[in-house]
C-alpha cells in the first residue's frame, strides 16, 4: 500500500489530506458544478422554505500517479474525509439536514502515467477543461431545506422562485473558480426527467447564473453559482375541495331569495350556509399560514362571501319585518271590520304572506290604513328586488375582479 | 494478541483497515445482499416517500488465518469499524436515518488453516460462491426512508410499487460485484413472514432485478441490486369511516324527493345534509394531500355528491316557487270569486299544496286563471319527477363509472 | 497511574480496551441482564411501536487488581468507552434513540488480592455465579422505541403484548452466555414500583424467557432473552368521551319514534342526529388509524349506527308519505262531498294526521275512496310499528354481538 | 505553554485528562450542585414528560499552579473535554437532549502559588468549604426533559411536582460527596426571578433535599441532591373557552323547559345544544390525552352534561307524547260529538296544546274519555314540573360536589 | 507546507491549535460582533421561543506571517477546527441547533512582511481598531432559537421584544473585550434589506447595548453584547379571518330582535349563531395557547360575545313566555265567551302572536282577565325593548373598552 503512502493518504497529522492542495501556478483550481432537483419534498409557507431532493455533481482536478511503480494499480478507493474535496456550500440553506447518500468512498483512477510523480504537493497541477473524464467527481444526494421568500397572494394558484447559492466558504476567486457543467437547458430537462414525486408541486424551470460576490469584510471577492428553481402549485385540489363548495354555497345563498315560504325559514337556511361556510374557514385556518402583508386572495374570497351572505341574513329580517308590519295593519282594519259579514276572510293562514298581501290589495276601495299596508309590503317587496339585483351585481363583479387577479 | 496485529486490526492509521483489501487477481469481489422487508412504517403521500424497517444481509468473501499460530483461537471478534465492509448504500435514501440493530461486533471465525497467512495485503484472496458459511455476514436491521413515486389517484384503493436500489458507491463493477443471496421469491416469502405491523399497507410482493448502470461523468460502470417493492392499501376503514357515509348522505337526499311536507322542510333537511358532508370534507382534508396532477378518484366522489345535492336543493327551491305561483292564482281566483257561498273552502290550510292544487283542478269549469294555476303547478309536478329520473340517472352512471376506474 | 497503564488502559490503540477479552479456558463468558420498565412514553398504533422507558442492568465478571500494589487503591473509575462492555443490543427496536442516563463511568473496585494479575490479556478469569458483588454492572437508562405488532380490533380495550429480545450482536453462544438476575415475578414486581407515568396504559405484566436462536448465514448460535411485556389500555376516557355520546345518539334516535308532531320534525331532528355523529367520526378518525385487517370494533360500533340511523331516516321519510297518501285520499272524498253541511269539518289543519286519519276512519258508512284512505295510513302505522320492534331488537343484537366480541 | 504540559493537559492519551484526578487522602471530594428553572418549555401530560430550562450551577475543588513558574500567567482558559469535570447525571431525563448554552470552555485562574506544584496527580488537594471563589465552577443551561408522574384527575386545576435528581453516575459516597450550595429558599426566589416564559404554568416552589442511595447490585453507596419542582397550571383560559361555554349550554337547557311552542322546537333547540357540546368535545378531545387511571373530572364535567341534556331530551318526548295522546282523545270526543253545533270549536289549530288542553278541561261536565284526556295532559305536566325540579336539584347537586373535588 | 507547520496548524496535540493565543501584553484581545436577523422562522408562544436566521459575523485579530520565507504564499486556507476562534455564545439560546452554513474552513491573509514571525506564541500581536481588513472575520448563518418573553395579552395586536445576548463563556472581560462593528441603525437597516421571509411577523428595530456582567460564583466580569429584537405581529388575517366572523355573528344576533316570526324561529337562529361561534372557539384553541397570567383579549372577545348571545337566548325564552301566558289567558276569555257569536273569530291561528295580541286589546272594553293578557304582553314587549337597548349599549361599551386596551 505504498501508493496510499506516496499520495499521502496514510498521515494521521492534518498536513496534507486536510488542506488544499496549494496550485503552483497561480491560476485558481477550476471546479465544476451540476445541481439537478430531483423531488420537491416540502414547501412549508410558515417558515418560508422549501425543502428539496437535490443531486449535486462536483467536479474538479484529477488526482494522478504512475501505475507501473504501484503494482499496476489502476484504480484506488480512499474514504472521502482523507481527500481533498471542494468546500462548496450553499448560502441558503435553513435548518442542517445532513448529506443523505453523500459517497463515503472516493474512486482515484490513472489518467496519465508519464514519469514520476513529483513529491512536491505544491505541484499538484490542474487539468484544465470541462472534460469530465479528467475531472475527480463526486456526487451527492442532499436533502436541502433552503430559505424562500414565498408570496401565498395567490394561493392556491401561487408560483415561487427559490435560489439555490453555491460558493465555496473560504476560498477566494483567486483560488477557486466556480462553473457548472451542463447549462440551464439540460438540467432543467434532466431535472424533469429525475423528478419523482407526483406532489403538490411541478417544476417549471431551473434557471443557472454566475455571479459575483464581494465580502467587504474580509476583502473577498467569491465565485457564486446561482440556481434558479421555478415551481408552481397544482391548484385543482384546493379548487374541488375549497373553493368550489364555498361558491355553491354563494349560489345557494342567490337562490334562496326565491325560496318560498315563511321567511324564517328562508333564515334558518342562510344561518345553516353561514354555519357550513363557518366549517370551511376551519380548513382554511389550517391550509393557510397567517402569513403576507397582503390577506391572500383565498382569505378575502372566502371572507368576502362569508361576509355578503351575512348581509343577505340581515336584508332577509329586515324585509320580513316590513312584511310582518304590513301584515299587521291590515290585520287591525280587518279587525275593525270584523263585525261585517267578510269576518271568515281573515281566518286564513296569516304565514302565508303573499296571499295576505294580495287579499289585502284587491279590494283597492279601502280607508287610509290598508294604503300604509300597501306601502309597507310594497317597500319590502321592492328593496327585495333591488337587493337582489345589487347583490347579484357585487357577487359578479366582486368574482370577475378577484378572478383577474387570481389568473390573470 | 497477535492476531490482531496480524490481521492489521491495530494499526491507528488508514492503511490497511479503512482501504479496501485489493484483490490481487483482477477479478472483482463478489458481494452477496439480502434485502427483507420486515414493516412499513409510514407512507407519506406528501412528501412522496417510503419508510420501511429493513434486515439487509451483506456477505463478502471471509477472513482466514491459521488457527494453530494464533493458540488455537477459532474466532474473533472486532468492532464493526476496525475492519473493511462494502459500501454498499441505497439510491433512494430520502432522509438521513441511522442504522438502528447494525452490528457494531464482527465475528471472524476460523475457516481453515493451510499455511501461513501471506503478509501480503495485496493477496487477501476471495472464496467465490455463494456458500454462505464462507461468507462474512453482516445483518443490518435498517429504518429506510425511501423516495417513492405514489400516484393517489385511486386512493383508497391504490397499490404502489417502490424501489430500493443498492448500489457500491465507489467500486465499479470491476472491483465489486453484487448479487444477491435469496431469490425474489424467497424473498417476498420470508419478508411476509418476518412482516410485523398489520398496520395500513400490506405487502404484495418483492422483486429482485439486477441492473447495471454508467456513471457518465466518471466513466464508471456499476452494478445495481434493485428491489421493487408492491404494498397495496387496505381500503377497508375508508370505506367505512368515510365513503359510506357520503353514500348514505347521497341516498338520503334522493329520498328525501319523497318527503312529504312544506316545500321549505325538504329544504332544510337538505342543507343538514350538506353541512353534514362539509364536516366529512374536513375529514378528507386531512387525509387527502393535495397531491396528484390528476384529482384523485375520491376528492372527485366528494365533490361531485357535494354539487349534485347543491344541485337538487336549486331544483328544490325551484319547483316550491313553482308550487307557490299556481297557488297564488287559484287564491286569486278565489277571492274574486269571493263573494259567493264557497268561500270557506278557501279557508283551508294553503301550507297543505296538494289539497289545494286538487282543489284547484277539481272545478274544471272555470275561468283563464285557474287554467294558468294548473300550468305551474303542473310545470312544478313534471320538473320535480323529470328531475328525479334524471337525478337518479347521473348518481347510477356517476357511481359506476367511478366503481370501473376504482376497482378495475 | 501506573494502574490505568497495568489495566491496559492507557493504550490509545485499540487491541485490548476495545477488543473482548478472550476467555482463556474454553466456557462462555456469563453476562447476567435485567430489564425494568419504568414507563411507557408512547404507543404508535400506526407505526405499531412501542416506545418504553427501560432500566437495563448488565452484570459481567469482574476486572481484578493487586490493592498493595498499587497504593492501596481499592476503587477505580474510568470512562465506559475505554473498557469492554457485553454488546448486548434489543432486536425490535425501531428507531435509533441514544441511551440517556447511560452511565458514561465505571467504577471498578478491588475483589481480591491475590498474587499478581497476570500480564496475560487471555486468563481474564470469569467469576462464575450470579453474586452481584462479583460482577461488573453497568446500569442503564434507555429510551426504547421497539416494533411490536398491535392488533387494533378491540380498541379501545386492547391489551397488547411486545417483545424485547436481548442478543449479542457479534459473540455465538460459545462466547457469551446471557442470563436474566431476577426472575419474570420479582421484574414485573420491580417495574411496578418503578412504574411512574399514569398514562394510557397499564402494565400488566413481564415474562422472561431463555431462547436460543441459530443464524443459518453465518452458522452462528446465539442466546437470547425476551422480555414480554404485557400492556393493557386505560379505555374508560374514549367510553366517556366516544362510545357513550355515540350510544345517547342512537338512544335518541329510537326515542324519536315517538316524537309527537309533523313528520318532517322527526326528520329534522334524526338529521341533527346524524350531523352530530359525524362531528364524532372526525373524532374517531383523529384517534384511529387506518390499520388492521379487520375494521376494528370501534369502527363498526361507530358506521353501525350512523347506517341505522340512515335507514331510520329513510322509514321515517316513507311512513310520512304514505301517511300523506292517506290524507291526501280522505280530502279528496270530503271534496268531493264538499257541498253538503259537513264542509266545515275538512277545514281541520291537515298537518295533524292523527286526528285526521281518525276523523276519516271514524264514519265507516263511506264510499270505496275512504277505504283506500284507510288502508294507506293503516299501512303506514302498521310498518311504523313494526319497523320499530324490528329496529330495537337489531339493536340489541348488534349491541349484545359487539359487546361479546369486544369484552369476551 | 509549559504550564499546560505540566497541568497535564498536552497529553493526548486519557490517563490524566480524563480520569478523574484521584484524592490522595480519603476523603471524598466535595462537588456543589446549584440548579435553577429558568423557564418550563413543554408539559407532555401524555408521555408524562416536563421540559425545563436548567442552569446547573457545579463546583469542585480548584486547579492550583505557582504563577511564577508559568510566565506570571494567573489564568488559563481550556477546552472543558480535556479537564475533568464532575459526572453529575439526572436520573429522570426522559429523552436525550443535548446541553445547550454549556461551557465549552474553562477558566483556570490561580489560588495561590505556594511552592512547587507537587507532580504526583494523586496529591490533588481539595479545597474544602463552601467558599465559591475557591471553586471551579461550571454553569450550564441546559433543556432537560425529565420525567415527572402528573395526575389529570384535577385538570385544569392541577398542579404537579416533579423530582429532579442529581446524582453521580460512577463515583460512590466515599469518592465524590454532592451538596447543595444554595438552600430551597435561595433557589425558589431565583428561579423566579429568572423565570422567562409566561406560559401555561406558573413555578410555585423549589425544594432541595439531600438523599443517600445504597445500589445493590454494586453494593454502591450513591448521594443525592433531590429538586422538588411544585408547578400549577394556570387554568383561566380553560375556564373561559372550555367550561363556561359548556355550562352555558347547560343553563340554556334548563331554561330551554320553559319554551313556549311547539314540543318539535323544544327537541330541536335541545338537540342544537347536544351537536354544540359534541363540537366542544373535539376540543376537549384534542386538549386531553386518555391518561389516568379515574377519569379526569372535566372529562366527567363534559360527560355528564351531555348525558343530562341528553336525558333532558327524552323526557320531552316523553312529555310532548303525553300531550299528544291528551289532545287525540279530546279530538276523538269531540268527534263523537260533531254532529251537534259545536263542531266549529275543534277548528283551532291543534299545534297549540295549552289552549285544546285548556278547551279539553273547560267543560268538567263529560264523559269518561274526557277525564282520561284530562288525566294525561295532567299527567304530562306534573311530570314536566317534577323533572325540571329534580334536573335542577342534580345539576347543582353535580356542580357543587365537583366543585368540592375540583378546587377543594 | 512548512507554513502549516510555522503555524502550528501540524501538530495533533491540543498546546497551541485549541488554546487561545495568549495576548503578550496584559490588554485584552478584541472581538468584534456583528448580528443580523435574515428572517424569523418559527415565533412558538406556547414554548415562549423565537426562532431566526441569523447571520453573525465575528472579527479578531489577524495572524501574521512573512511571505517570503513560505514561497511567497499570500493566502493560506485551513479547516476551522485547526484554529483558535473566539467562543461567543448566546445565552438564551433554547434548543440545541447547529451552526447552518457555518465557514468550515478559514482563509488567512499575510498583512505585512516585517521580519521573521517570533516562533513565541505569546507574542500574538493584536492588530487594534476595528479595521476589518486588519481582522479574520468568520460569517456564520446561524439558525437560533432563543428563549424570549412573550406576553399574548394583546393577541393578534401583539409585538415582542426579544434579547440574543452575544458573551464569552469562559474569557473574562481581562481576556476579550466585546465590541459591535457596525451601530444598532446600521443592523437594523441591514437586516431589514437581509429579511427574506415574508411571514407573519415583521421586523421593527435592532438595538444593540453593551453589557458589562459580574458572574458571582467565579468572580468572573463579562463582556455581553445585547441585541434587542423587535417583532411585530401582521394581524390582518387573523382580524378577516376569525374576528370579523365573530363581529358578524355579533351583529346578527343583534338583528334577531327584528326576525318577526314564532318565537322557536328566533331562538332556532341563535342556536345555530352559537353553533357556529362554538366552531369559531375551535380555531381560537387551535390558535391560541393557553399561556398567560391575563386571559388574552382575543379570549375575552370571544367569549364575551359568547357569553352575550347565551344572555340574549334567555331573555328570548323568557319573553316568549310572558307573551305565550297573555295569549293564554285571552283564550281562556274568549273560550268562556265561547257561546256567543263571535266564536269563529277564535279560530285564527294563534301562533301569529301580534295579531292575537292585537285581537286581545282591540276590544278594550272586557273583563279582568282581559287586563293580566294586556299586561303580560306590555311587559314582554317592554322587556325586550329595554333589553335591546341595554344589550345595544353593553356591546357598544364593551368592543370601545376592547378596542381601546387592543389598539391604543
Amino acid at each position: 500500500m505504498a501508493l496510499s503512502q506516496y499520495l499521502g493518504l496514510d498521515k494521521s497529522n492534518n498536513d496534507i489530506t486536510k488542506m488544499r492542495p496549494l496550485v503552483y501556478r497561480s491560476t485558481a483550481t477550476p471546479v465544476y458544478v451540476d445541481l439537478y432537483v430531483s423531488s420537491i419534498t416540502n414547501v412549508d409557507e410558515k417558515a418560508q422554505s422549501l425543502t428539496t431532493q437535490v443531486k449535486m455533481i462536483t467536479g474538479w482536478p484529477k488526482m494522478k500517479w504512475n501505475k507501473t511503480l504501484f503494482c499496476g494499480m489502476e484504480t484506488f478507493a480512499a474514504p472521502k474525509d482523507l481527500v481533498w474535496t471542494p468546500d462548496i456550500s450553499i448560502i441558503e440553506r435553513a435548518f442542517g439536514r445532513c448529506l443523505v447518500t453523500a459517497r463515503r468512498w472516493m474512486l482515484f483512477r490513472v489518467i496519465w502515467s508519464c514519469g514520476r510523480f513529483p513529491r512536491l504537493v505544491c505541484s499538484f497541477e490542474s487539468s484544465d477543461g470541462k472534460n469530465a473524464a479528467q475531472l475527480e467527481t463526486s456526487a451527492d444526494f442532499v436533502s436541502l431545506t433552503t430559505a424562500c421568500k414565498m408570496d401565498l397572494y395567490k394561493f392556491p394558484f401561487d408560483s415561487h422562485t427559490c435560489n439555490i447559492t453555491l460558493q465555496s466558504t473560504a476560498y477566494s476567486v483567486y483560488e477557486i473558480s466556480i462553473d457548472e457543467i451542463t447549462n440551464a437547458d439540460g438540467i432543467t430537462g434532466r431535472s424533469k426527467e429525475l423528478f419523482q414525486a407526483q406532489g403538490e408541486w411541478e417544476l417549471i424551470e431551473i434557471n443557472v447564473t454566475k455571479a459575483f460576490i464581494n465580502i467587504i469584510y474580509e476583502d473577498l471577492n467569491l465565485d457564486q453559482l446561482i440556481y434558479q428553481i421555478t415551481i408552481k402549485r397544482r391548484p385543482l385540489l384546493y379548487v374541488i375541495n375549497f373553493m368550489l363548495p364555498v361558491f355553491i354555497f354563494l349560489v345557494l345563498d342567490v337562490m334562496s331569495f326565491f325560496i318560498h315560504g315563511r321567511g324564517t325559514d328562508k333564515l334558518s337556511f342562510k344561518m345553516t350556509l353561514l354555519l357550513s361556510i363557518s366549517v370551511f374557514l376551519l380548513i382554511l385556518n389550517d391550509t393557510l399560514p397567517s402569513t403576507a402583508n397582503q390577506i391572500p386572495l383565498i382569505g378575502v374570497y372566502c371572507s368576502a362571501i362569508f361576509i355578503l351572505i351575512g348581509i343577505s341574513i340581515l336584508e332577509t329580517i329586515l324585509v320580513n319585518l316590513l312584511k310582518a308590519k304590513g301584515k299587521r295593519s291590515v290585520e287591525t282594519t280587518t279587525a275593525v271590520t270584523g263585525p261585517n259579514g267578510s269576518v271568515s276572510d281573515s281566518v286564513r293562514d296569516q304565514n302565508e304572506e303573499p296571499s295576505s298581501t294580495l287579499n289585502c290589495c284587491a279590494p283597492i276601495q279601502q280607508n287610509q290604513q290598508e294604503k300604509t299596508c300597501l306601502c309597507w309590503t310594497r317597500v319590502a317587496r321592492i328593496i327585495d328586488v333591488i337587493f337582489l339585483i345589487l347583490y347579484i351585481i357585487t357577487i359578479i363583479v366582486f368574482l370577475s375582479v378577484l378572478g383577474k387577479l387570481w389568473i390573470p
